[in-house]
């Protein structure tokens, strides 16, 4: 007997796409896997030396539900550093990951029957972490124009309808890394006071940026009094993506709601983790920085090649470590991600996975040293001349 | 302004008394907290080991959603020799806690209207993550009767009703060390099988047994077509409360589900938190042997105690970790546990923190060693008398 979830919501989610295709490789020892998005090293030894002094100190014991002080108050001081913002502890709940951030900034505001609105290509887990409580996802597209990304915002403010309780806005984003800028945040949060939507932004890309030294934030826009939850983690600018660490910016009288629902969620974190997330916010801005020169060195790499090949379209990512391109002649990008992992032994994300604007494209992950980067190009060359 | 979260099943959320009344005592150093459920001593050495050559080994990636296979088939291979069955790694997912074991099966299997029936008084946060769902909780109490905690079969199924869709059991109980036994399981498990309701079992407390080896698990007396889903944990059994290491079992057949409501909550865990896991199950039995010898001494000193005592009554728990009992004269647990902490420095959980039919009664967590249990006992003596 095949047993299903009793809930409708849950019957209809769909595994990724990603994983589905990479789940195809399985055993394959000759693939070049940039589908994940994923740094190729692991984390920085200063960090995981931060977590192993924990460990031998005993600090093995059960943790406030909102993280320790000591790393609350260390990201309101990194996001003040980084903002002109004036944020408290009080502001920060550290999450096991920025994914469980979304899933508990949605847990609070969104609603079965609910309308979420996002600017999409997108991130699969934003909608369907939506979509797992009952909401439905407004998409709205983000399309390339002139060679950059572009979204309308008169589309998005149109997609709003009476029952929208959200909206969910992931810039810089993953897969195309469109960014906004702070006029256009401050447009948006105008949008939102006047219509008293909640704003969930996913800023954990803010630190991969490429035209600038770190991306807009919805966060120096705010006040106490706006409906808005910030979603961040420790996973792209530190190399951390397995530590499962993150954290929400809110109002805070907001703070004691998050209290509660994260610990019928997870309850706490592991201290050890939370204690090698101080020492990546308070060392770590060297590794920051040099990462992103070499993020900027795989992406030229990248470009270089892709300028040279007519049937791909490449609008250049502002932020995020990612190739969002297009292949003229392709329009079912799993079968051409399926033909591309066969014949080349390059991992790609198929576009699809992003929504349906994402189809037609294809998402190369090039958080890794440039010469592998150079490697792969040079396999997909003749699938894409 | 103060913001709300938009749900109402999520404003509806109390904050725990237990957490309450622990709050009021922060930054006093003369309290014995006896209020939380947690081992007195840090995770041992070998278990803090296995992390941290993970750590060096750069395990700082991410893992698959279902947890790393070794330790699914370490938890199959634990599973079945404890109890007689033939569980394969293809029944286990590895969670972030038991929390998020208990979260991920309820959003599985409770909807928004629908009633969960659960014995009380129960760990509080298992009715409340059903009721985050927008789910009612049906009480059946457990009840002292000639010195033991009674269940009462006939009056647990006559509290479901047709929307009810699950029985949510905690066997052994948290707070009252009530056991159901093998006939009983198997007579909620019949009970269950006729009506098509879903049996979700907590048993974290299953190796903390007084009586006897390990608990009774639903386990054994389970199929592949039975629609079921245990929790357990690493927290109490290996002194890992810190770590947030849990799994549930479940048939077969459900696995691709939590394998994608995985990915939307947390995605997935840090593998040197899981290769601690491996070390536990396959290195832990002496220190889980070890742990049990202790307790099974601190209780024998709060039975010595309140026996002499005849305000207190004090039905013996067959597990876990806590004495629950009430005190002839007090009908407001919280107001006497803050007169306890005010007038003795002991730290005790309020009965009314595990629901209405722990009201009068207190919780002491006895995980710790006899001396400091003895302590404790003569500072509360002079308010039990």
């Amino acid at each position: 007997m095949t047993l299903y979830a009793n809930r409708p919501a849950v019957q209809a989610l769909q595994p990724s796409l990603i994983r589905k295709l990479s789940n195809s490789a399985i055993g394959r020892t000759d693939v070049i896997p940039l589908w994940f998005g994923e740094p190729d090293k692991p984390t920085p030894e200063f960090i995981r030396q931060a977590a192993k002094d924990a460990i031998d100190e005993g600090q093995t014991f059960y943790q406030p539900n909102l993280g320790i002080i000591e790393l609350r108050l260390a990201l309101a001081n990194y996001m003040n550093g980084l903002y002109d913002v004036r944020l408290s502890a009080e502001n920060i709940a550290v999450t096991p990951s920025g994914m469980s951030a979304l899933a508990l900034a949605l847990q609070c505001i969104v609603a079965q029957g609910d309308t979420v609105v996002a600017p999409s290509p997108v991130w699969p887990n934003l909608p369907a972490a939506a979509e797992i409580l009952g909401a439905t996802i407004a998409r709205v597209p983000i399309r390339p124009s002139c060679g950059k990304w572009q979204l309308d915002l008169d589309e998005l403010f149109a997609a709003c309808a009476p029952n929208t309780s959200a909206l969910l806005i992931n810039s810089p984003n993953n897969p195309t890394g469109w960014m906004l800028d702070d006029a256009e945040q401050q447009m948006i949060i105008d949008f939102c006071r006047e219509r008293e939507l909640w704003l969930i932004a996913d800023e954990v890309y803010n630190r991969i940026v490429y035209d600038r030294e770190y991306a807009p934030s919805f966060v120096d826009k705010l006040t106490e009094d706006d409906k808005y939850l910030i979603i961040n983690s420790f996973s792209k600018s530190w190399a951390m993506t397995g530590w499962r660490l993150g954290w929400l910016t809110a109002p805070k009288s907001l703070i004691s709601t998050l209290e509660i629902v994260a610990e019928f969620n997870y309850s706490c974190i592991f201290a050890p983790v939370q204690i090698a997330g101080i020492t990546a916010l308070e060392q770590g801005e060297a590794f920051v920085r040099q990462s992103v020169a070499r993020y900027r060195t795989a992406l030229a790499a990248v470009e270089s090649c892709f300028s040279g090949l007519p049937r791909v379209e490449f609008p250049a990512p502002r932020a995020a470590f990612y190739a969002f391109f297009s292949v003229d002649g392709v329009d079912d990008s799993y079968a051409f991600a399926e033909k591309v992992l066969q014949e080349s032994g390059v991992g790609l994300a198929p576009g699809a996975a992003f929504g349906p604007e994402g189809e037609g494209y294809l998402r190369l992950c090039f958080a890794a040293e440039a010469p592998l980067i150079e490697r792969a190009l040079s396999k997909l060359l003749p699938l894409l001349s």
